[in-house]
């Protein structure tokens, strides 16, 4: 038998009593109901503080921001799952969510983890310590998080986050910093880079103090208000037999590819 | 082949052309960012509509109010799914949000459905529906979902969200029929039933326009803050490894049940 | 605190020591690895015996059944996960399984809950049963599980799992009563109703001796086996870029249903 | 609008007309089902073709050693998740897969990575690769997959593999290769280093000729067995309430880390 002592377990999240739930030290109902919003008890949870109204504001803007783009991958994943089993709201709401990861959602914490980590390694100005990032992602063959698009060359979501990170002056040394990695990484590419959506999240929660393995959770929170309206569509105007159709279509057989058995 | 006019989709959630995305008729980046906070966007994904700021602020109220409730059976399963697969955040919060069903969420839209759907075939003044509706579930051996509680004669979260509904001066029709059926089921009973959060979510999402069916999503968005606060502290101070133990050391090897081959 | 007697957790399934694992009672390496099957394990798990030669047989033939069918919603589910979150294979696999549910797994389990529970109300010959079985689903506008196919007049799977239950002389009595329902049900709506491989599935796994509960968990063996498949191939020949291509490319805005908000 | 022939989509997994179902080259129900069982099905998906007696054994008995280990991380988790949502027993059973990543499952495909791919690249006797695979792991601090346990110098399960591959007559270069390095490593380290089941399935797995990649399929497989088998015990016999009970009688709130806002 394991040491009694040894298998106690330690969290720091939440205390209930029979009369009170306390989360991170503020009393629930008297503390927390009715003066904070959904995205400051994300903060809360994450950082153990709550936020002042500028990262609340930022944190709101970057979740609305990645929200609901229609038809994406889990969006279209999630639909088919509730067409199947359509006594699980939540089962088809997982589904769309267990496809947020290293592509989609990740890069935002790479990001923050380069911004929060890995940049700690270089000395100097933000400029020089963006050209040694740079210098340094190409020596080992890897791209730099946030920069590129296939259609803008500003993206208008990065635009607005910066801009209401300026208006709220709030600290923006990470932002900063990103923004040199650009400037960087264009001039050693010889082309335009977009600061894209991804970028911005990184850095601007990495501002707002958001340790950089909870930036993914943005996009956690994000996908699950995006997903949750369209499984709810889908149980009133059903998509999913006319997706299945479609690729039943547009599906040819293949020999096996050859190193395929 | 398909008639291709029939496989078509449909679906109002979001429009995105090369400049833009547009999310229900509303402009992402001009009309939604920094304008709308989480549960606004919820709001306008599952009502089609922006809710007004009474709506905004009870919607916030009470996702806050069951999102963290401490090591609750949904955040063990988080924990312990990280531990396994550290690589994948979301296969941890999706690990939790499995088992939002029918026990622990599903009961908020059930009561949505008695007030929004069932409700409906009763006539009468709110004492003279809730008598029948009683009625009616006794005469199927069914419980009223949202009544009782193990230890509070008064659940303090209704008890405050009650007293915000009032405080916004919103329509409460929903929330008055609902007290109406908890004053039938207790002189019925001869015993008090608490009015538990259930209920007062039950009553107030559908005061504010929800569809009983998307009510089920207030407690995932929920859900899904609080997982993933949990998830960051098990990566920071693990807990999963003593749960283990715990469990392996208070498991008795049981003879089958007897219908159990 | 909690009785500690009281928190004392049973399981029959497994005990370990510092030496030996044992399984429903059977010593792991020496009586079950080299001997046993996966479709015998199975039957281990859930029934705590071992099968015979001939159970074993109709529970591969089962598996292997319903395992793969193509681009079916589950599989296209699991690939475009993959797309988003490559380092999580699992997850892939997960976000399949969570659509089989009640739509295209569960009716197997209806269909023995039908001959194992539900039919003991009904007393006679297997004639006389499955016509008061078939009146009462009638009478309560449900419709029997296993029944009718959209294409053929005979099923070939559920051919060839009657002929397999037929040769290896099993126990048949829950197939010959889901057959005379199948007879029942086609004098009462007076056309043709193929006995599909969920009518197949249902009644032989009963007769094999597996719980209703347990009979859906063929399907979920099955899956997995399958989409692992297709992981595999979506990670050497990607198909999920162009299931989004075609659905973008296919989805129309549409204005939001009139109850839609 | 895409070029339709871009979006073609291609798979080898199978094909279905309106009479037959032919997976991966082979009728279902005349030359499958009846003829092969779960495993050989698997092996199919996986490689395209069936599998000869002896690996068909060994794959099986690598499933079998792995499937049931008692009240695992992964059953807790699926345990606890059914209690929550019992309408969703594919929930319940995918929330346990979800832990099947990176530190349980993920090895086994580690093992076959460092055999099938990163050891093309040293030369030379299986000793001599040996030596230069353990020197490489130890100069990038890095820890061999599948080596060492916390109780046993011989792991029961390995041995038998190892000694069913050896009857079966099966090719063992890639078990050689493994069994160099496991010589390699003791030397390296100068104490004894278990041959665990981890490495025991990474080898005879590439022996069969698995891709590495579908290694870890073989857990996925063995876990949704096992975990079927737990979600129907806890039907029966609730573990649950009593795992939460202990859990909550096991932690105590503690202040936030240091770094945790």
């Amino acid at each position: 038998m394991t040491d009694p002592q040894e298998t106690r377990i330690k969290s720091s999240m939440a205390t209930m009593t029979a009369d009170t739930i306390t989360v991170r030290g503020h009393d629930l109902t008297t503390e927390l109901m009715g003066r904070i919003d959904t995205a400051a008890l994300f903060f809360l949870e994450v950082t153990g503080r709550l936020p002042s109204p500028a990262e609340n504001a930022l944190l709101n803007a970057m979740i609305v921001a990645i929200a609901e783009h229609g038809m994406m991958p889990s969006v279209i994943a999630s639909r088919l799952t509730i067409m199947g089993a359509p006594e699980s709201f939540q089962g088809a709401v997982a589904a769309g969510l267990l496809g947020a990861g290293d592509v989609f959602v990740g890069p935002t914490s790479n990001v923050a983890h380069l911004l929060q980590v890995e940049a700690k390694a270089f000395p100097g100005s933000d400029d020089e310590r963006a050209a040694a990032i740079v210098a340094d992602y190409a020596s080992r063959g890897k791209r730099i998080p946030g920069l590129g698009h296939p259609h803008h060359r500003i993206d208008p979501r990065s635009e607005k986050l910066l801009q209401m990170q300026a208006e709220h002056g709030l600290d923006d040394s990470h932002t900063r910093l990103m923004l040199a990695i650009q400037r960087a990484a264009i001039a050693r590419r010889g082309k335009h880079l977009t600061f894209n959506a991804v970028a911005a999240i990184g850095c601007i929660a990495s501002d707002i103090g958001l340790d950089w393995r909870a930036v993914r959770g943005i996009g956690l929170v994000a996908r699950t208000v995006g997903l949750i309206g369209h499984v709810l569509e889908e149980m009133k105007q059903p998509a999913a037999p006319a997706i299945w159709d479609l690729v039943l279509d547009n599906t040819d057989y293949s020999d096996p590819e050859p190193d395929n058995g």
